[in-house]
């Protein structure tokens, strides 16, 4: 099996990952229908990489010319909208497969700025809102604050991957490694977060608050 | 009167229509001012089709090229700021305006998107985006869920619509008869679905809590 | 000192003064984290022009190819970050500065509009759109109603001013007294606004209602 046909295999299942925790999160947080449940899914699997290549040029967006991206974010959003009555018993496999999706959208998401002319500083951005744009745009939708911005390690294991896939670039180690590298570390950093419960740090005033 | 003519009669119809909704729901839902109510009304006007043409390349946005597009949303939504106060005597038209343009805009929508390269399938999710994506964003910004997502069967019917016009045009069926129909089922599901109160289903989750 | 190099210089002030507010706000209104805090900040600052770039086919946004805006963006929210403990010392200057990118950012809006061919009527809105376009996400992110929908003069100095530059263009008056007069007449209104503490008329109803 080729390394390309590895990575693609990831992608993919990536954005099923991402469907199936969009629609999740839909039905436990919120009185959506079958529209709703389907939409949230799809938006947050593919909602990162529209913004992406809406903002690096490559429009039509992948999301609405490679037809695997749609039928499998729908298919996982229906998934979900069909065993919601058990979601406890994937929860953990949901979020394991939730932390590759993170890994491979924020390196392969670095990956194509760079390809489309990026300087390093905005490809490193636009790979971690690849991997945390979709779901952002779903808490926003539900009203909820967005949770890559409240708590947990989410950004910063994305932007840590997107950093080292960046920085393999410029000094010429190929392109195999350094996604290998940047995917592994976010994944560790994201699995490490959940498991150790680590929070980002948060401002002097609300840790003032804390304390008393 | 030319084919054309009556569609283009019938897209700034819905532009006019979507934009008088708004900005009701606008002055019904929040206490935002003049500044408010004319955004919220020319979002829900204009939003959906931005979305469309910024993802199939059509870029500056019909909605900035095309003059009476903004004219009419602007000027739908200064005439509710103005009628606000009776809002109850247009409610019954405003619904039905309302189902024209989210049959018009599913439509037309779909065909742009065609006419743009796009495969079907995204065409008719595009032709759904353009119908629900204006309501989508005003609902997100005054803070509801989106009723689109949670009552009623709005985007089913546009999904409906533009799947008749896109499978048409694959038959090599005229634009025109394959567009009319399209609209025409659109806004019959659209009209039987607010006169019978149908509901898309919701999940199995939510449906026991009911039952209980 | 070159006219574009001040022009420039209040541009990059511009974005400081938004990414210290946006940072600010989300600091004072929500219990986000320095994700939060950070992405906020530079949401508030380039999220506007952003919006226009993508609009007017400018891409990738400025936001991506100039490094000094995302580098001032970031340092913004950082500082907010790290004062603020103490945001009341600074709140005068801030509204102050705020005004400033409100002025500067709606004059540069519609210049940049023009310049990429759009007509003056959506110059003109696109102006207003690039000075309240990141302080209308960060609100709508943090589940706040808008606050340029809900109270103050903030929209409409924008409008004007980007109305003067936009007006000055058409009648050929150089570029530069343009800008600098509706740059002048929206910072003069958006600071009266502020001191007389003038709001945007509301609807009829909701006058009712306070009449009540």
């Amino acid at each position: 099996m080729h390394v390309a046909d590895v990575a693609r295999a990831l992608d993919l299942l990536g954005v099923f990952a991402f469907a199936v925790n969009g629609a999740f999160t839909a039905v436990a947080k919120t009185r959506v229908d079958i529209v709703g449940i389907l939409a949230l899914g799809v938006i947050t699997a593919l909602g990162g990489g529209i913004i992406r290549d809406l903002c690096i040029g490559a429009v039509p967006p992948a999301a609405f010319t490679d037809p695997y991206y749609l039928t499998l974010a729908a298919g996982g959003a229906l998934i979900a909208f069909f065993v919601s009555g058990v979601p406890r018993l994937l929860h953990h496999s949901i979020l394991v497969l939730d932390a590759v999706g993170l890994s491979v959208f924020a390196v392969s998401g670095a990956q194509k700025a760079l390809a489309f002319g990026l300087d390093p500083a905005p490809a490193i951005l636009l790979g971690a809102v690849t991997a945390v744009g979709g779901g952002t745009i779903r808490d926003v939708i539900i009203r909820e604050i967005p949770s890559v911005m409240t708590s947990g390690l989410y950004a910063i294991p994305a932007l840590v991957g997107a950093a080292i896939t960046v920085a393999a670039a410029q000094i010429a180690i190929p392109g195999v490694s350094g996604a290998v590298a940047g995917a592994a570390v976010c994944f560790l950093i994201r699995m490490l977060g959940l498991r150790f419960k680590i929070d980002a740090p948060t401002s002097l005033r609300r840790r003032r608050e804390r304390r008393d």
